[in-house]
């Protein structure tokens, strides 16, 4: 492969680690959405705290969100720009899923994405997240 | 060079451009602060809006940080983790700067940033940043 079609192919590998992430999380599979996770990631997540610093701080943030979801989960892309190195990568995305509304309705909630990897042993492993919305006040 | 020393080289040449733009905050540098970024940067910050889209709308960022700042301006890194390919980077920091209190006093804001970098023509070139505090509600 020459240098183009391997810059394609690690963009196309980040893309489906990303979309095996969010499949998992539709499934509320804990297994499927640790799976190509480093054990130090750092998640800076919508609600408090922080930060949660390592594999176990990043699944309890789940057991939140779960405790916040209704079925059929939604978590899904809008847009999302893939920026992909031959060993490190990011990710810049818009998403939506829902939240709890004032009068036990869903409301879609719209927050922003940017995921970090690192090719390790030739598989991408997601090292960081940082999910946010805009601060109110 | 061999591998671990040009990884070394990118980390550090990151980090430069990294510290070289937060003096520049400091001093309300705009030609500085917007030196090493993409026409086609995208900003997620702590206020709204959502989502700014390239260079201007990223200039226009600093515009209403610097109308809610004080001099001298307050923006720290309180800690800082770079990940450098050898073209690609992201950077996961936690920064500290200051907002107005209730009372007139400047109170300390501790917030997230993410940062993506891509090297173009030997140069880090910053793609991406997230700035963000956790969601209240």
């Amino acid at each position: 492969m020459d240098g183009v079609e391997k810059s394609a192919k690690d963009e196309a590998d980040v893309r489906e680690v990303i979309q095996s992430w969010l499949a998992a999380i539709k499934r509320k599979d804990f297994a499927g959405i640790l799976q190509n996770h480093s054990p130090d990631i750092v998640m800076f997540d919508v609600p408090p705290p922080f930060q949660s610093r390592g594999i176990d701080a990043y699944r309890a943030t789940w057991d939140l969100f779960f405790a916040c979801s209704s079925y059929p989960v939604v978590f899904d892309i809008t847009e999302m720009n893939i920026i992909a190195g031959a060993d490190v990568a990011f990710a810049v995305a818009t998403m939506r899923c829902t939240e709890p509304g004032d009068h036990g309705q869903r409301e879609s909630l719209h927050f922003r994405l940017t995921m970090g990897l690192r090719k390790i042993n030739g598989q991408w492993i997601i090292m960081h997240e940082h999910h946010s919305v805009p601060a109110l006040d």
